[in-house]
């Protein structure tokens, strides 16, 4: 009965897969386990003992291995997935969609197998309807399948904020409900610079022109990149709540959440304030919200059914 | 007479570059300006920026911008170039050479140009020779232009005897001469495991595979990947080399050292046991070597020289 | 030209002053020299070693020493003042304060002649009062001297909340203005878990003992100790706030400030929002306030005001 | 079957048992149980709370109690005995022997109840015949009752060797068999500043007094301190034997392990190099000796076996 390190498998060895490898075992949380399909299989390795090889000198003491075999990712503690393809160019909405469920199904299937008692953070775009596709593939109770989109658009909206006040970024707090980028629902009155409300700080202009940035953030970047999209900041913060489900911190961050009556809502997949720890999604927070806020996402809310219907 | 950052820029926005950006920024070294050719510019801004919306979640107040104005990296306290092209198939290594010299001799110019006092930490490949390159066009005294290879080679053997002795990296420990790679003159009798020589825990067969694997570690990484070379570990190395000398550290690293008269050399670049600190080179450190080993860094200065040839 | 450690200087070698050192050394963050009277001289010494001889575990590669010699201080960038007495039975409040006083009166001289530059933070009680003595002995401008209460104040808080609430610490925070203990007036409007007032999450009744507890949370530790009084915290704190400093993080802390008008006060200092950075006290943050707000902050004005006529 | 936090227990909440559940949290290795006499159930809770209000600036999410009821022990997964009384003026080696044996025996039975699983790391000094003492009357395996000396007599020879050299400490490394202080046997042919050999790097003669010096390592601190011995060391010590443990790192540190033939030895627990990790004592390391060194380590072995006759 010996003390085992945790593991975690992540699944997609893209950059936001790799990234996400390295910055779980930069923090010794995990040994990680990559995995890609056969034909990637000797990038991924190749990735995978590029970041072992940084080990001694960043000196961390988590493996990590690169593999297209499941049977490896057997008994993982957290499995994250970020597969799936990105929207092409003339590709239709929907062809996205089932393209990528199809893939989560795929892979759900190899998790369930080899890890039956895991946590699942799924990151694959449409991350709402993406999580749900995982949920019913995988069988598992709610808490634990869960979706990342918040803590990466307010990590966006906090970089602007901090920006924008020239403040340290660790004392800016920012507050998001609803779906991802264009989707979400910030809530400017949770959001803070040292506890003082930024509408104390900020302009009404400011804070929309920040709102409006974050909102489109990842198209910023895909933009400024030219070819791909983002993956630090995403890689970031599927870390972070990794770090909270590992180390059971019971951390108030936004996930997407499985709601049945939450908020209203019956069924789905959407991201609301929850409370991560040990067990996953420990309990939903569940907040009044205004007449403005509750449109927002009840639209919010719509798109992400919209998205589901092509699912079924 | 405030207390300020410190500033470091770092001239390449490869996935090296960019990766050693991320890992400096991830420790609070320092700021970060992340330089690349104007061409390059929106990827180089696009990646910055996908960093420094990672820091929120990462907890780190390190500023990253991208550029390709040098002028935004004004009084650097050091200057790590990462920039240079790879050898494409059909290119001779004399093309190479002097490519990447031009190369040099153009980043160094505006280096020098904005931070007239900066250390210079060089990855650029064959970096004896652009290390050299550097320091001629710089005009800066020794201890303040350094070339990487070392860390990088003791890291892939400390790694490779980590996995085959099962034990945690933390206690391995290697030591080279000369040469990055191929050229590299190992000191089995200085490396280490919990400060065991490591000549008690392998066999001299094992000990003989991991130095060749060592010194094509560069090519495996290479082959599996399929497209483009490793960044990760040499990202890490940059990193370890700028903490030692924005900490003043005096940790004792093997460094690509100007030597005038140590272990016999005159006015070449090689590697060699150095203490980094906030001069830079502190110090060269000599050793007794046998004559096999003796006669193995001739081979390696020798190699050095004929590159040097190229640019003269 | 090179590049140097920081240097910080602990006065008072006390659990508190040796604590503090201690924090500071593992974060890298500087030098320190602790700095006892010469009768402490060994003791000083004593625990300046065995923090040392922690280093090598632990990783840090800061020095420590002990003196009681402040020529050992020289060129210091920040100089933190813990010295001074406790409340003995039997003394009354002015004997402590004009006790304290000329403790600050003194070491304030000798700080200054060795390092005229330097920022000092102040801990000694009653804060506010040694803060301003600390001040006007230094000539100082008022941004480089500080007092530290609030950080401590918050930390307590957020720490009984932490708990009530089941949460991990990390997202809570509090907010509070005015003097230390007692005298603190707390900001619940702007005291949240994960962004969310605190109000919505306990009732009022709670959040009431809480406050209470906050108020009376350095007697609390005495009363359990039962000889001597807290340090772990205070010495967190301390390290906080110095980190902010040199590192310039420009981070939104509680501060006690030198006030020119500020919240209506003139010549004294009293804890409020400030930001720190590498100027010291970049800015004193001015909030609106309600009448109740207004009222127990002008009571603990006046609380301060009459310690410091002690002083006149 | 959530995820959960570790959970380390330290017995005795003197100044080293207090340090080192303070640093176990710093590194949120675990949540800390500091457990002493009902007599000081107060100060000891004291302590914890302090510490525990200093998590929220330092930023871990460790539980702190402090307690005198075993029962809170319960499910440890590493228990930590620091408890003891120290060799008082007068008193006889032997006293001291017996009755720091009783002690270790009145917490082991109180271990075993609450925690039938877990591992023990014993500091009480003389250290040799204590972890000697806890593992008879635990009955546990003998992988699983460790003592710490090694790790702290090398982190002083370190710290010497490294002020000698004015080097990081990062780079310096020692190695030591035996007992602690007195009896240790230091290896210097094993001890290394950047792997090169420190009798390459500093004559005989300073060698020899970095030795002596590091032998009465304790006694110097005792002689400074004036009122009590080193605790901070001895803490970083313990934290990092724990860390290797509760992270399973597999690290080489030398430990007190029980000896079943191994050089040479039957029955006793000695200072050996061994592998560190989930299972407690993976592996004793087995060394060829010079005669020199035989004889010293078997010097040192009839020391620690004098003492235990005390104990028969």
């Amino acid at each position: 009965m010996a003390i085992q390190r945790k593991k975690v498998s992540v699944i997609g060895a893209g950059f936001t897969g790799a990234t996400t490898a390295l910055m779980i075992a930069q923090k010794e949380l995990a040994d990680v386990v990559l995995v890609d399909v056969p034909d990637m299989e000797d990038p991924t390795k190749g990735k995978a003992l590029d970041m072992l090889e940084a080990s001694p000198v960043q000196g961390f003491d988590s493996h990590i291995i690169g593999t297209s075999n499941y049977e490896d990712t057997k008994d993982s503690d957290l499995v994250i997935i970020t597969a799936g393809i990105a929207r092409k160019p003339g590709m239709s909405r929907d062809d996205l969609v089932s393209t990528n469920a199809k893939i989560m199904k795929t892979v759900t299937k190899d998790i369930v197998k080899y890890s039956p008692d895991c946590l699942i953070v799924v990151l694959t775009n449409p991350v709402d309807a993406m999580t749900y596709a995982v949920f019913k593939e995988s069988g598992f109770p709610k808490n634990r399948v869960i979706g990342q989109s918040g803590v990466l658009d307010t990590a966006r909206f906090r970089t602007f904020v901090a920006q924008e006040l020239n403040l340290s970024v660790k004392d800016i707090t920012g507050f998001v409900l609803g779906g991802h980028g264009d989707d979400m629902v910030p809530l400017i009155r949770y959001s803070y610079a040292g506890g003082i409300p930024l509408e104390k700080l900020l302009s009404q202009d400011r804070i929309e022109a920040i709102i409006e940035r974050t909102r489109k953030g990842g198209g910023e970047i895909v933009g400024l990149l030219g070819n791909g999209s983002a993956y630090y900041a995403p890689a970031a913060s599927l870390t972070q709540m990794t770090e909270a489900i590992l180390k059971d911190q019971r951390r108030i961050l936004p996930s997407i959440a499985y709601l049945e009556g939450e908020y209203g809502y019956e069924g789905i997949y959407l991201g609301v304030p929850t409370i991560l720890g040990g067990n996953g999604i420990e309990e939903v927070i569940e907040l009044d919200l205004t007449d403005d806020e509750k449109a927002a996402l009840d639209k919010s809310a719509d798109s992400v059914k919209n998205v589901l219907k092509v699912l079924s």
